[in-house]
């Protein structure tokens, strides 16, 4: 043999294997290695095991269901989280001036509060006349369902600079306090591409191509006003924002998201998610900060690391998702519970340690990412990963988890953090008015 | 005003437009000039229509299909076409042999029999031990039903071919003589590392990430043996292949697939999509050839353009579907019937009419294609497409068809053809064999 490339120490992995019965129905030893990389042991029979029970199936309540625009907050926060995500950054585009900033927020209020109701964005859609024109609406979610659509919108810390020592659209003075770009983290391998931006939308909906309609329509109305920086599609979501959902799975095969904030939880909404009067700036009361981090996992390593391993980085088992400290998957953990040798049965650099309100000061993070996959690299791994999504009434609270987390996180073996911004999620518009509108009363 | 780029046409619409009433509520002038581009007129108040009925709806029904995976022909063919797609391209490691080709194949086999079973593809899968040994299935997919899981095998022209002057795996005196890589086309754009491949599998599932997990996981079975070489999501078919299914639309938001082959046509099915065992080589008897093209819409040149020319690029109305002649979606279009100035309805390089089996000899094509976005461009352009799959009896059925297209399609100005690959797709595999058995006999 062969090209086939292996450390020394799966060369003797491979001779130990070679010592069991051979299969014979099943996967190929050869295959059982691949599967096993350097740590194998102990393979048996290839007998599938049938999964657990259904837990995430796609219902016509999925599909039919509509968010409201217009409302005292923003859809797409508390919202229970969709399915699939299409998520965008724009820039302003040189020389637009603050009156076509506010005329593009109101162009994009009206469209979206079109397609959050499942209609065309114009009078006449894709589907009439005139014939003369280009279609008001392009067309591909023509049929689709609204599949819980929502839009949301957010302002970078780069609409309120001054370019060329001009304040760009006379909002340097009315720019949050919290709003400056996050600190860079230990271990960030930031791609500029991929982070930062005037503005963001983000859409969520049930099917992905009614996402996609939406930042495509978005983008269009843009259209010499501001331009897509970078933007991400994300296939599943990665928590549950409400407890009728049930707790998905990332692309590390954990659930995710167990103990995130929900909405039927309003207190904890109120004092972790939204900004309050008392904040300031007034503008943004009702509002909230929105992080994204691109998060790129090294799956085929994760793939060879052994069960025990996975656990002790989450800090929780696989199968349900419960807390190595014992219980079921909404238990809380107990970090002082400790088994062999006095060491604690959730590890000092556990993932669910670190990232524990008790471990930081409290603070809890409204997330909202997705698993995505785009292709692969020049080495055949897939390009996957987590794309992390967090709501929170100040930035300083996802600070805080990610300082605690970038230090110490066991999970940092397997990740990589290539994409970074952040946002002021507005209020939610008024009926009439448009998203935004009091940031520039 | 300002840095938004405009040409003198669009500066003449634009006083155009200045004489029309302002609209008192909706998008804004500069808005709806953004959506029509260069070509607007006649701009009326943006009250949003209503969309029509909804035809596209997820379904539990959609969740809770199960293919089977052994049988006389590959699943995911004439299967009803499932909502999401992972397409993956392989090559062979160098230093492969023909016994652990075998044994490649025979290990995806057990795998996917596994997973479009909704099973995991080991002994003991993501959710139990033994602890000391990475998990035999990523984990991903617990707790998600099949969806409709089909995964697809094909084998490259490469994999029959000599290299260095050895026969890589024995196979060069079997190779189907169809299996040469297709023709360069007129306007052919393609990327070498988007193209081609020695081995394929096309995973198919209503939940992208079923789709996702199973070739996740038989990527990782395939481990020092071959290793991905590109892969696609898609993530909205474009084509319905049951007289059950509504027809989709693409990202032109036209209805796409309208004439595909159903699989409730079996004597076409025979006649245009199964090898034959009079076809040659025997080997092949059952199976199918798998063309893809990876085909980049330019979108934002395509929604500047009228509607009627939409219609008249395609040779058929936007909203129904139905053909320029009249009638409705599934009317046969009548390309003799002219118009004004004695005009043909449908136009001499009408997608319809160039693509029609009339216009070459009788061929079908039974398509199987899904929507795509992957991110954006430099330029803030949507990297968007057509991600074209199809299956045929004969590669040249396809190169016959694409010939005629290259050469005289209208909608080339919109389209570029960037990814290309040809499979031929052995018959379905039996229980107890491997996909593929029939050519290493």
């Amino acid at each position: 043999m062969t090209g086939w490339t292996r450390s020394k120490r799966a060369e003797s992995s491979e001779a130990r294997a070679t010592e069991l019965a051979a299969p014979t129905r099943g996967l190929s030893r050869r295959g059982l290695l691949g599967l096993a990389g350097a740590s194998v042991a102990g393979i048996g029979l290839g007998v599938a095991g049938d999964r657990v029970a259904l837990v995430a199936t796609p219902s016509a309540a999925s599909a039919s269901a509509v968010y409201p625009f217009y409302g005292s907050h923003q859809a797409g926060i508390v919202t229970p989280a969709q399915d699939r995500l299409h998520f965008a950054a724009f820039d302003v585009s040189a020389g637009t001036t603050r009156a076509e900033l506010i005329e593009l927020l109101q162009d994009w209020t009206i469209a979206a509060a079109a397609m959050t109701a499942g209609q065309d964005i114009g009078e006449y859609g894709a589907v009439s006349g005139p014939y003369d024109a280009p279609p008001e609406d392009t067309g591909e979610a023509q049929g689709l369902p609204t599949a819980g659509l929502t839009i949301t919108f957010g302002f970078g810390p780069t609409l309120f600079e001054t370019a060329d020592g001009v304040d760009r659209f006379g909002l340097a003075a009315r720019r949050p306090a919290d709003l400056t770009p996050l600190p860079h983290f230990p271990g960030d391998d930031l791609d500029t591409g991929r982070s930062d931006g005037d503005l963001c939308i983000q859409t969520c909906s049930n099917d992905p191509q009614v996402a996609v309609h939406a930042i495509r329509n978005l983008s269009r109305i843009a259209f010499g006003r501001a331009a897509l920086r970078w933007s991400q599609l994300g296939f599943g979501r990665t928590s549950s924002t409400s407890t009728t959902q049930a707790t998905p799975r990332n692309l590390f095969g954990f659930k995710d998201g167990t103990a995130n904030i929900k909405a039927e939880e309003p207190d904890v909404v109120t004092d972790q998610v939204w900004v309050s009067s008392s904040d300031g700036p007034a503008w943004l009361a009702g509002g909230s900060y929105l992080v994204v981090r691109r998060i790129r996992m090294t799956i085929e390593t994760w793939d060879r690391s052994i069960l025990s391993e996975q656990e002790a980085v989450f800090g929780r088992t696989k199968g349900a998702g419960a807390p190595l400290s014992g219980g079921t998957e909404f238990s809380e953990p107990d970090f002082t519970l400790a088994g062999r040798e006095d060491r604690p049965l959730i590890g000092a650099t556990a993932h669910v340690r670190l990232a524990h309100p008790t471990k930081n000061q409290g603070v809890k993070l409204l997330r909202r990412g997705y698993n995505f996959v785009d292709g692969n690299d020049d080495l055949g791994r897939l390009e996957a990963g987590l794309f992390f999504i967090s709501f929170q009434r100040s930035p300083a609270q996802f600070t805080a988890v990610q300082l605690n987390l970038a230090k110490h996180d066991a999970l940092n073996e397997y990740i990589r953090h290539v994409g970074s911004a952040l946002f002021a999620v507005p209020a939610g518009a008024t009926a009439g008015s448009y998203v935004g509108a009091p940031l520039f009363v």
